[in-house]
């Protein structure tokens, strides 16, 4: 079938089978259908929507567009946590350490800075050395032997996703939960993971405004992961106000390390142990939050999560002193006005 | 305001303002607005419409993309007729020299072939030497002094819709009523008419199957010609058999000089004849159709709608020996074979 005629069955409500879906993604990322088809399919999508199937092999055909990484050598559980993005959420950076501490491997392929909202990989970006362009290959030794390794998405990993995201931006189709979803999980579900916890933040300073589209979206991720096979899990948290008390790279990175050192505000350190815990529930190692909660708790307080993260920056090119006196390493705030009427209006 | 900004607020159904609709099709027009960017947009009022008088001014915006014909200077009335497209719809060709052998001027632009239907240009290059091609400024003077000329669409008249026409029909975003109007207006209000009759074919056989989704089009047609401040009168009428006898080019001249000397199918005198007396009363050189038909019928009888043809013919480079004996001048079908099944099936 030419593209003209997938998007009219689009545009009129009819349901794509699945070799068309995987088609119109084919021709997406080896170029062959040109932009303004992509765009016009786009719209109807956002009009007219997926259903469950056509989303998860729509959701599938961008995943497997690029590489998706074969962690299969690694015999812990792989479990990942998505956020859908707030302001001042350096959750993954103490996170992501603290999990591996308690036996689960997190391999973490995360984003830039987003909307007004702050990337994980400009956050470590600012510890001096730090390198988030790894090739797969390493991503995947250094995942093995430390559990952890963060990342940002490379060029063989969702292609479709990049070009989708791409166009998106410029035609009025970023807000579709079927296109938002189907961008995560494509990019999630390239890293081989077992299982996933999305942290979907809801309220003024978030993509979702409403707790109803945030459930909604919710719904679509877990189809997505649900029929790929995934365990998934779900946690909506509240984006009215920044999490922890300082938004910047340098500066969030310090307050990770304060959380990884068993301190830290107690918004930050509440949110690592409940996506923390979720994630040992979904890895195996807890059989409940509480208990994985209790897991995460321990390992912020008894310094094996700030042993894994000094090993991480160690071996990710980084000064692995920043654990010790960030203040020393890290680039100083330099004098600058912001404005805070964003925080201060209702 | 940006491009993405007025698809997005196109495709949440709100309101564009004139200054947005005339920004956005000049951008359409001189290449600044992307392919993608168009495409998107085209699918969102796909989606959502639009309402009247953005209808209005988007194909004004459209109209005044490139140049309006200045016919001010003939005192007639200047009258023109668009269908919609039927199969074996040759009555532009007798029509016009009749109306003008009544005293109304019909200055047409007319189009190619268009999906199954052809299309009046085409017709008449089977006359050998006419030309369709002339420059605006012979069109005028043509018009002028014999009360019609029938020229294609130049590079000039409404460059907007050629941009947004090629578009459409690789987006699946052909079949929008107001995207159809707009379309045919825009080129048909840049003739520098005073009014127009639209032939709006229903059936099979048209691009409009049923007679609701005729009448919304004409509705919509009228809401441009009467804010843009030209007469309209539409007609529908039947496309559920093809007019008259013949298909093919050189056949439907043939039978298109049958009418011009009084003879021909009932079908094809019959249209001809009404919309035709609907132009008489719109150019004002008749009170109702009833007396416009009349003086239709009367110009076919009696030779003078053929002599106002032969001029043209002669005045545009044809071969004017083609209204005495045709089959002579005209080129000769082949032997070749046709499927009759679309005409043959329900």
């Amino acid at each position: 079938m030419l593209p003209v005629q997938l998007i009219r069955k689009q545009r009129d409500g009819g349901a794509l089978d699945d070799g068309e879906l995987r088609a119109f993604i084919a021709g997406v990322t080896d170029g062959s259908i040109p932009d303004y088809q992509i765009a016009s399919m786009l719209m109807a999508i956002f009009w007219r929507g997926l259903d469950d199937r056509e989303l998860a092999t729509w959701a599938d055909a961008m995943t497997r567009s690029g590489d998706v990484i074969d962690l299969s050598s690694i015999a812990r559980s792989k479990i990942d946590k998505h956020s859908t993005g707030g302001v001042g959420d350096k959750i993954s950076i103490p996170l992501a350490p603290a999990v591996a501490a308690c036996g689960v491997a997190v391999p973490m392929v995360s984003g830039r800075g987003l909307g007004h909202t702050g990337g994980t990989l400009d956050k470590l970006e600012s510890i001096p050395g730090f390198r988030v362009d790894l090739p797969v290959e390493q991503f995947a030794k250094l995942t093995d032997e430390l559990g952890v390794c963060l990342i940002g998405q490379t060029a063989r990993i969702a292609p479709a996703d990049k070009k989708l995201y791409a166009l998106r931006d410029v035609t009025a189709t970023v807000e579709s939960l079927p296109l938002i979803a189907s961008s995560i999980m494509s990019k999630k579900l390239a890293e081989g993971i077992d299982g996933l916890v999305i942290d979907c933040k809801v309220g003024r300073g978030a993509f979702m405004k409403t707790i109803e589209n945030a459930r909604a979206l919710c719904a679509l991720m877990r189809t997505i992961a649900t029929r790929a096979g995934k365990r998934i899990t779900c946690v909506l948290t509240d984006m009215e106000a920044p999490i922890g008390r300082t938004i910047g790279n340098a500066l969030e990175i310090r307050e990770s390390i304060e959380v990884l050192r068993g301190g830290g505000p107690v918004d930050t350190r509440e949110l690592t142990s409940v996506l923390g815990g979720e994630m040992l529930v979904l890895g195996g190692v807890a059989r409940d939050t509480a208990e994985g909660r209790a897991k995460i708790d321990k390992a912020l307080a008894d310094g094996s999560a700030l042993e894994v993260f000094r090993r991480v920056v160690k071996a990710q090119g980084g000064d692995p002193r920043v654990c010790d006196s960030p203040g020393s390493v890290l680039p100083k705030p330099r004098d600058c006005m912001y404005s805070c009427a964003w925080f201060t209006q209702k």
